[in-house]
């Protein structure tokens, strides 16, 4: 299916049916969140999935009680970093350097760049530049969960402190930044599938400069 | 082609040839963006599209110097909404209702949560928040090109004041927040398409609740 195609089939799915997704499809979706392009490269987010019946009914309260979090088949939560602690940057570039079997000099200035780029940035100021990170990589998950019949709603309605506590975040130095519900539309009886798709006009997006 | 094998394909593209992308594979990426899911819908961003070789001189100076800014074919300036303003949040849903020729109370719900949880931001976190849904479109972007075998290099190097000054962005009540790159690899001289790509294990990617 085409891309165009398939984010005009996607929409926010208010209501799922509760129906698994395979394994593989799961496994796809995280494939293309995996391979995001992120700032410098850090990739500075994790990803809880959670398709545990108990673990969504402890997340359901503190998520504003939106019915996907039970109804869907994987929910997962985007977590980005805290902070982009020095430990963090150098994990990042050592790995790599391992894995392109090169000395440390060879990423010395990719990595000093990060130090010094974050380094002027308050914890608070990371944070947000950490979850929009993980913005571009939900993107890509929801890109490939329409191509794949798959509904994806990305939910923002949660209270992050309690979510954090809940699932441990803190301690892991992450913090909730968006919940990803994947399933499937309950057709139904979902009344969003019924509206019309709105987007403002493509004349108030884009400006092309003459 | 599938939407993994695409984005493996893609990278960061450091040297473009300058050639030209044509209209047609333009407006899909931009139509990819244009239906990217976004907070309450508020789609609180634009796209400015830049093909002229004159304006790209101007903004390499304020974009470090980045190659990609002149070897690109266009390069697109996502800009985020300084602020959800009340007016900003009303037209959102004044349009909506038109469009789906229903009576204001029908979004009054919406309105009146986008009003209340943006009320609570200072400007700053609602321009973070804006930025945050802009790098979801961003994704789509990065997803389509690549699905359509046209590299698209994110890029966050940047002076965003200065290029906010030089595109007139504030008169707007926008801020730059990312550029993207879109254009065609340089296979014989970008270094960077040699470099083993590399992302964390996924081990570190995704924890699954048991």
């Amino acid at each position: 299916m085409d891309i165009i195609q398939a984010l005009n089939w996607r929409y926010a799915t208010k209501k799922m049916t509760g129906q698994i997704v395979p394994k593989q499809t799961i496994d796809k979706i995280i494939a293309a969140a995996h391979l995001a392009p992120s700032g410098i490269g850090l990739q500075p987010y994790e990803i809880i999935v959670v398709s545990n019946p108990e673990w969504k009914e402890k997340i359901l309260p503190v998520a504003m009680n939106q019915a996907q979090v039970i109804q869907s088949s994987h929910l997962f939560v985007f977590a980005a970093w805290q902070n982009y602690s020095l430990e963090r940057i150098n994990k990042v570039f050592d790995y790599l350097n391992e894995q392109r079997n090169q000395p440390a000099s060879a990423s010395d200035a990719h990595r000093n760049f990060a130090i010094s780029y974050f380094g002027k940035m308050t914890e608070e100021e990371q944070f947000h530049h950490a979850a929009k990170q993980a913005n571009i990589a939900l993107g890509l998950a929801v890109a490939a969960a329409a191509l794949e019949q798959v509904d994806a709603t990305p939910m923002e309605g949660f209270n992050a402190l309690a979510l954090d506590e809940l699932l441990g975040l803190q301690e892991k130095s992450l913090r909730s930044s968006m919940l990803l519900a994947i399933g499937y539309r309950d057709e139904e009886n979902d009344w969003n599938l019924k509206l019309k798709k709105i987007r403002k006009p493509l004349t108030e997006l884009v400006t092309e400069l003459a």
